[in-house]
């Protein structure tokens, strides 16, 4: 089964997916899905419509703005400030990545897809309990028991360190891509206020990876 | 925990929890939920709010016609013609009760309740894979690791017939207000089209329940 849905954000991670999803199966046996939920960073949205063109990758923006009507998140319209918490940032939004999968699958199985590919990724999780890899597994047997159907949740970033991602983008070719053309910032400024949650986690792993790199080519040079 | 949140689409089964619940717990800690999907049987959202009006219960109409944009269904408006397949009816909408628990799930955590009761039923579920005890299980368990809460998914009527379901309603003292003023029927037709798969099996179960309680009252008379 060569087919696959990927859940596309238009951010770092989604962005890495897509790419190696295009590079293994083909752009013509894709399809990326994007939500639009009043999330503040919307430029997000921009960038995965440009992202998907480029690439040839057929993409569809449903709209799960339901979701912000029952839940508060700092990540939404009107949610107020972006701040770190003490577990983890104010911008959780509960069930969002559960909405946004069993939207995959009900879209997957309505063109008999199997395989769903997202960017969840445990090991810079931020304190999400929906980024972990058991939660994954249980809503991978949940689908499948509620429409008696084989999806495979498949989610290659599960493991790896934002270092570790951008080295992944790398062996792709496409570092600078993913540098420019994807968008990750919760405050919505273009090219990154440098300063929110996300940004932060992007440019760390960016800079580790850079010192890394520079380091093993000297040493190769 | 008295406080429960009651996914209520205003038919008998889920009217037949909520009159349970109002006697166990009270009116004023519980909350109603219904879902507007584009459902032709739109008749139980009228019913399901007189009854939560009569109840004292407060009453929430939810919109999730986003399912309605990504699957097929006979249960929709402009899905065709109600028949009954080889293994289940036409009316199976892939992903309903999911998404209904998981939006009823989010709404209940943002009140601080945990408890959910939901009136799928495995013994008469048509072939619904969502209606089995195994899904409401994996559920459970998934909806706990998303949003890191101890939700308790309760299905009273998981184990009854159709007949028992009656029965349940006639303890309560409720024979007739389920008779009168729930809606069923798939038509939409008031009062039940009396051919529809949701109908006949209220119908069936209803005459059963009545045969049998009248050769009790013949016995002990």
């Amino acid at each position: 089964m060569m087919k696959a849905v990927v859940v596309f954000s238009g951010g770092q991670d989604s962005t890495t997916c897509l790419l190696q999803a295009v590079s293994s199966r083909g752009a013509e046996n894709l399809e990326a899905l994007s939500f639009s939920y009043g999330q503040k960073h919307e430029l997000e949205l921009e960038a995965a419509q440009s992202i998907t063109s480029e690439l040839g990758v057929r993409h569809t923006v449903m709209d799960a703005g339901l979701l912000g009507q029952i839940v508060q998140s700092a990540l939404l319209k009107g949610g107020g400030e972006i701040k770190q918490g003490d577990k983890c940032p104010n911008t959780v939004v509960d069930g969002r990545n559960m909405l946004f999968l069993f939207l995959a699958a009900v879209y997957a199985k309505s063109r008999d897809i199997k395989d769903i590919i997202a960017g969840v990724c445990q090991t810079d999780f931020s304190g999400y309990p929906d980024c972990r890899d058991v939660f994954i597994k249980s809503l991978n047997v949940t689908l499948n028991l509620a429409m008696d159907y084989e999806f495979r949740l498949i989610t290659p970033l599960m493991w790896l360190t934002k270092k570790e991602t951008w080295a992944l983008a790398d062996s792709l070719g496409r570092l600078e891509f993913i540098r420019t053309r994807t968008h990750s910032c919760y405050n919505n400024v273009r090219g990154g206020c440098g300063s929110c949650p996300a940004c932060v986690l992007r440019e760390r792993g960016y800079r580790e990876y850079a010192a890394e790199k520079a380091v093993k080519e000297a040493a190769s040079g």
